[in-house]
């Protein structure tokens, strides 16, 4: 048994005021070559399919092509989760209907967790699909005011799944959670303010294969069969030196057998390009990938005159600048009372307030025109 | 072959704050057991599925649940198309894989109309679903600035079918559009502000039917084979006597053979009650149907104390209350001036005043009653 394993699309995620529609919209289609060229056995997306509870039609239109792909035309099993992100009742439109041609997609929890099961050469593995629940969705459904925390909640569903399965059969597991000791990213929504949402690895152990989403950088976590694919995209400047792609891995008649990243090609990628805005304007002439998403981070000291303008003309998707200039030691007469600032000679404040922008003093053509404003000024004052 | 046409559902309509997804989910039970029992070829549904273009979760799910009842349980093939309410897009998600299922959701027009081909005893059936396509958006489609009107567009799409069309063979066609001569109610979103909006039955003429939707009114217009089936549900006052229900039509080898109307029973009527206050709330007792939509005509002259509340008492589903008082025939003193109005006797303006609202005279305690206090008001005055 040999499955691709992806999560985190959020189609139809906006960032820094750009629609990420086109970029999705490509890695899809990349995604969709790898599955044609590996034909692999099923294909699981474990939740955040959609950025936004009402997707955009846009986005709407890409899951549509993605499943008449790969679930019509490759005729490849697709099992999919909600997510956080994700409208349950909204994503699994017509699921009943369109399970029957191998599409499962599962966004409404329920007290018994149906597997879907495939079989290869050694028999049946049994997928759980777990849609995203909160823990005050859960008390609900399982009447149980107990459930208090994510753990609460997978514990209790993994309880119900343990009662039922056949315990010769292989299993894997496909839920969207935070498991403790993961490596977040700025681009996850919090599933809950504070700790209570960390799921502990250890109740995850059993299973052949678990199969996460939420987290944005592919890693495993409590053990090699306990994974995240990752997003498929950069959502965020501190996924700069992610690897995307998404994850295959293979069971062999005893359970996890062996894993590999399949990296996808993104059709613009997103850096953090760092330097003096001179220095970067003139290296970017050189850059192939001008497309790319940019952060800039400049080391310029003093004021710039319209740098946006001036990095878009060289990368016009330059999406955000960053100051990493330090302050200079010592402050604007910061410890000095207004008693004393009032005595201090004006052409020297002034000259103090351009080191402060400058990083360097004022020179002797500068200074000496400085002085003769101020005098004009002062002789107009008395 | 025997079909089942239907249109306007308008899943997630709230009437007067009143949600009716209730309502809904009763008449689509009604429709779905009318299935089962009249075994029909085919059920068509002539566009306003849903209320709004982006559907509650609520309306989501009738939607939902009736596609998997119609199209999976009872295994009868189903064509949609998307109404001026509907969102295209958001309608027909994965319907290239639910066409498999046999369920035709066609939310977008496109340059060629598909047919959907069912067969009977005599042959093929072409069925040509136009889903709703504004003057503008087929001018983009058809790259033609000649477009100009929904006939304009209704033309240009049924010359396109009429090219490709074998003859020999049977065609119906589905749209929502308002043909002229037809009659309207008070719940339909207008097509367009103007005329403009209205198709000339004289081009449908040639199909064996027209299933339409758009009016709520059932009806027949231009010739019997082309119709309105109308909405499953009363959506305004204007349409209490309407006789709800959907149209089993029936083609034999020729083309249309006949049609007939099903009616379907609401779980609450709509209806307007007409009569003074009390006698309302009396009758009211004896009413077995109190539960159904109530619009309250009050013949009532003057005012009365909180008489929704009143009515609700016995209606709890009153939602309009109506004052069909006339006016008494002379006006206020509308025809004096300020200035001989102010040497009239206070009492005599009152007694007017009174007569205007209450539509009979003060009797004599209530003039004595009213002259007191005016004469102690003048002398207080003066």
């Amino acid at each position: 048994m040999r499955f691709i394993h992806t999560a985190d699309w959020h189609l139809g995620r906006v960032f820094h005021n750009a629609s990420l529609l086109e970029d999705q919209q490509h890695i899809l289609d990349q995604l969709i070559l790898t599955v044609e060229q590996r034909q692999p056995d099923a294909l699981i997306v474990a939740g955040d399919v959609y950025d936004k509870a009402i997707p955009s039609e846009g986005a709407i239109r890409l899951l549509e092509d993605f499943i008449q792909q790969v679930g019509g035309a490759l005729n490849v099993p697709l099992i999919m989760i909600s997510g956080n992100h994700d409208s349950g009742a909204r994503l699994s439109f017509a699921s009943g209907l369109l399970a029957k041609a191998s599409v499962h997609i599962v966004g409404k929890a329920e007290l018994e967790t149906r597997p879907i099961i495939l079989t290869d050469e050694h028999g049946e593995v049994y997928f759980y699909p777990l849609p995203y629940l909160s823990p005050l969705a859960a008390r609900s459904l399982y009447r149980d005011a107990d459930i208090k925390t994510h753990q609460d909640v997978i514990r209790r569903q993994i309880d119900c799944i343990n009662a039922e399965h056949p315990t010769d059969k292989r299993k894997v597991l496909i839920m969207h959670e935070f498991v403790g000791g993961a490596e977040e990213s700025d681009s996850e929504r919090q599933l809950t303010v504070g700790g209570a949402s960390q799921i502990d690895a250890g109740i995850l152990r059993d299973f052949d294969y678990v199969a996460m989403g939420h987290l944005h950088r592919p890693q495993a976590t409590g053990g090699d069969h306990i994974r995240y694919s990752g997003s498929l995209l950069k959502y965020s400047f501190s996924e700069v030196h992610h690897h995307k792609g998404v994850t295959e891995v293979v069971l062999d008649g005893d359970g996890f057998a062996e894993c590999l990243s399949v990296p996808l090609q993104p059709l613009r990628n997103m850096r953090i390009v760092r330097g003096r805005l001179e220095e970067i304007v003139q290296q970017a002439r050189l850059d192939a990938c001008s497309d790319d998403y940019i952060c800039a981070e400049l080391l310029d000291e003093g004021a710039l005159y319209e740098p946006m303008r001036r990095l878009q003309e060289v990368y016009p998707n330059t999406l955000e600048i960053k100051y990493v200039v330090q302050s200079s030691p010592q402050g604007i007469s910061g410890d000095k009372s207004f008693h004393e600032l009032h005595k201090q000679d004006v052409t020297e404040l002034f000259d103090e307030f351009y080191r402060h922008v400058c990083a360097e003093p004022l020179n002797d053509p500068q200074r000496q025109f400085v002085k003769t404003i101020v005098e004009q000024l002062e002789q107009t004052d008395h």
